[in-house]
């Protein structure tokens, strides 16, 4: 088996994180997976949604768009047809629950952050590579509250990152791009924290169903992958 | 450990599937997995979505609702408010996917089978039921299909089921009711087909992350499961 | 005149009135006209809307939909939509008021009762039956109230009950069936309190109009329909 | 008993039908009940509704809408709130379905007639005022339509007019104004042919029950008052 | 060059103001530029919009609508397409900025005035009708407030009035009905006060783009034309 | 008078073009005027939309929206409202016309040009990078359909650029940021061709009516600026 990009099939594609990207933002990050790429920001605001008032603790979400043309062909503006797309709904759900994960909420204070993950231009792995940026944004606006003595304590718990893992012509690959994705017979999508826990898994068989042994297979690559990811969040945190 | 049900970790609740449940759909099943109460019927239409007009194939898609007082406080009606949720969203896509993998799509000709999955009452699992109601709604449509002389050969290529799993205080447990799944530590959906091939996992850590190993204990949990779902599946239709 | 159904001109459908039908609302009934199925279930509610805010009294609305597939060929899911179609609307006032004109709102203190009736299976008369089994549920919603202290006093005036009355091949007939429905010159529906007064009262001539005489035949076995529905609400309600 | 106005219970107020309103539409009448003003137009417009396609027969439909300030208190302009109200829904398939009933749908071919009528300033009975003004629109629109031979035969069966009776203070009175409308027992909307066949009615009783004496009283008020209205259409439709 | 009309270059169209034209609201007022005739309503109501509470000061917002057949061909109720238009929602930015201008906000008090232009037959010109009738609207809504002690001074600064200059035929004309309009090379809005100062200018070339010369002829005519409409509103004002 | 960031009145910001932004898009560029940074996108369609189906000529049309933390607070997501704000709508409006105005449509052949502008980070004048940037974007475009043949001709008339220009503190001032913006008597937005040639203008008096005077001076200075920014085009054209 050769990858389409003559990657080996457990190879990254080139990764970057840059920080401080744009200038308003607490947190505000470009991530790219080699020609996936996404601006991530993190605003921090006052008080929590409604079913939480009172509650003393506080939240994390994220909302998740693409620019029109991010793709080879142009998607309608979701703004324009008055309606997020059901995908776009099932990626910024994923992507909240996996940045909640990254945070004690009780010691944020009634604060929200919200994660804004806008692809800039897409090749496959559009929310593994928001996930993974998104929480270097969520960084950078935990030290801001800490900086501005929003908050007394450092309410992060670990990095998550996250990787996507296929079957590709019968072997397990990782980090797919859009010619593997779309000729993959599985893909999975992986959200582990930097000590290997599982956060969240979600795999869908494309074509035939896959055994046990697939899964395993993919799994050890994802965790390999997720190691690495969670390696470059931490220098571009240093920088 | 004691679950809230006094069943055993690795007990199904009672479950019923019930055909020919409503008069006009070409399939129409009530599922049961103990409170969870789910119509499933399956619709036979003429024609197939504009992306596939002309690949000589066919679809199968879900829909799904829960009747505003299925659950413990009044839920808002989504017709009412004008907008599917994004729970509501994410679910009728896993149902949609799911099902397809149970069917070989280019022997159902140029025809598209919507499923749709209300909840009458819910008690946790509402999706994991749907999925197995479903299936059975989608086969006695294939087999109208066929009676009718729309197609020729059976497309199904095997059932598929879903339970959920779940770590509940420390402990691997199967098929979690409301109680459990609000405090179980990790929940997770399994789909797989009779022969034991995994179709979709979808795994989320609600509290703290959870490891390889009691990952693999789950999924052994769901396998099991999954095996007796489709048994209840095979009686129903030979009824 | 012979009617699809073999039944005599003023004879009912086999009406069947289910209490607690689903678990979790406060009223919650099975109501049946023949193979019309309609879930009816009443919530009670703190507080009112906002235009009723401060006047020392309650409120009653109600919400109408249809399963996709209750009727014969699947209608378009309106949560799906994102919008309630104009026939929704219509009905779902019409319950509104009838149940309003059953109850004292100002023996409700600031309480909302909602009824949401759901047709799981249509053949004709959806409307009618749902007033009729929604009373029911609004009772039991009531005797709640009552038994949990939130209300000391029975707000209830009266049992309503609804039916519909056509003119079908030249002569009056009562609780028209779906292939009555669809070929009837004039469709009248009638809501009545249980004492013979009326509540509501809508007509349409879908053929020719119809005369003062022709009405008046309608009124009569109207009148006698709703007198034998009330008295399988009572029935009900005993058990 | 006196009436606010000062009317004989079978009173009308007065009366005014204005045709050529306004340019462009092929019917344009602004009518007059008292200081209820709604200007109606038709519109004539190739091709039916997709349900008639092929049908041979043409169709009649309406809008309705309030100006923001034609009432005492502004309310929301439906097309800034996004989203047509309840009420607005139900009038407009009122007076579209009475409409209907005024023309013979073959005789139309394929073609659609809209009617539009928008209420400039409101002081009760605005449907009712609609259906009188409305019918004169289209017999205008279909007067065009001979001339500009479009159709060959009139379709036109009779013409329709409608107005509101009610109980007030215990006595059945004709068109209420909304002084009167909004302290009514009952009001009651009926739809009628110049004959006198009944097209719609629609009753609601506001406070108690109505008797069916009661109901009959009103009956013969409304009838009276619909074969006065005609004669205004008549007169009109003769300048 | 002759225009359609027969009007000079420098020539208004027949106004008319007609003040107290509906009953309800503060201001009233039927404007007519020619054949363009809108109703412009005002109405005031305790409070601002949320960005304003607690600035202690007033706000002015508009409203603008067509009614469907008040052009050529019917349009589309904005209302039933549950969403307003790109040019509506232009146009009723650009009344209500105007009438902003207008008003010392400051002197307002916590009270909205909202300005509703309703378009009941169009041939060109409809937002500069509308600014010009709103005014004098806005004055009577002013008046109202100071006759009922709301406000205790006039917070007028001065009228506005606005009209449509154009290059047609290449000569610069003044106040465009529709066939102009639709065959102007340019056509230019300008809101002036009555001492001539700008408060909005929106030129658009539509066919070639237009020269500094031209605009300075515009910008002339346009003065003298706002002149001459400032005089118009003073007469009304005064009667 | 000094300006906030020490430039001259008749001074731009800093201003760069960059083309093949992003990889997909017939042309894509990044903008920045200043700290505003804008990606326009230009996508080539077979097709035009119905309106002007069978007429033989091409389309462009434009579409606007911001990131929603490119400004100083979040915005909320424009997809999520379900809605394009009225600011929106007015600014691709904007866009659209300005850049129909830089092209020949009948020489586009049956095409559709749809050009995005995403706003990165606001500093003010986003609308006018917006139009300079796209424009560049168009040209590729328009390069890219002459190469691969789907039309001869080039339709390109001229260049068209945008600045805003403003009476800041009395004095005229070129390209506003943001801390002038807000603090502005008058902000004026022009588009012109690489001629000089007026495309729109469109002036608000923020705070007092602006004289014809004030307007001179700021005319002359957004034509020099326009000048200076078509010659940024021409570069970035050359590279």
């Amino acid at each position: 088996m050769l990858r389409p990009s003559g990657r080996a099939a457990n190879q990254l594609r080139d990764i970057s994180i840059t920080r401080h990207y744009t200038r308003h933002a607490e947190g505000s990050v470009l991530v790219c997976f080699g020609d996936t790429k996404v601006i991530c920001t993190a605003t921090v605001e006052e008080g929590v949604p409604r079913f939480l008032k009172g509650e003393g603790q506080g939240w994390v979400t994220a909302e998740y768009g693409m620019l029109p043309r991010s793709t080879g062909s142009r998607m309608g503006r979701e703004a324009a047809r008055g309606k997020q797309g059901g995908r776009t709904v099932e990626i910024q759900r994923l992507i909240g629950r996996s940045l909640r994960a990254a945070v004690d909420l009780t010691l944020l204070g009634e604060h929200s952050i919200t994660i804004d993950c806008d692809v800039i231009q897409a090749d496959g792995g559009t929310r593994t590579a928001s996930i993974t940026g998104a929480c270097v944004a969520l960084v950078d606006a935990l030290r801001f509250m800490q900086r501005s003595k929003m908050i007394q304590t450092d309410p992060l718990r670990h990095l998550v990152a996250s990787v996507s893992v296929g079957m590709y012509q019968g072997e397990a690959v990782l980090d797919l791009d859009y010619p593997e994705d779309s000729n993959a017979d599985t893909d999975m999508n992986m959200v582990m924290t930097e000590q290997g826990g599982l956060i969240e898994i979600q795999g869908t068989a494309e074509q035939a169903p896959f055994s046990e042994d697939e899964f395993i297979q993919m799994f050890t690559l994802a965790k390999e992958g997720i190691s690495e990811l969670c390696e470059f969040q931490r220098q571009s945190l240093t920088d």
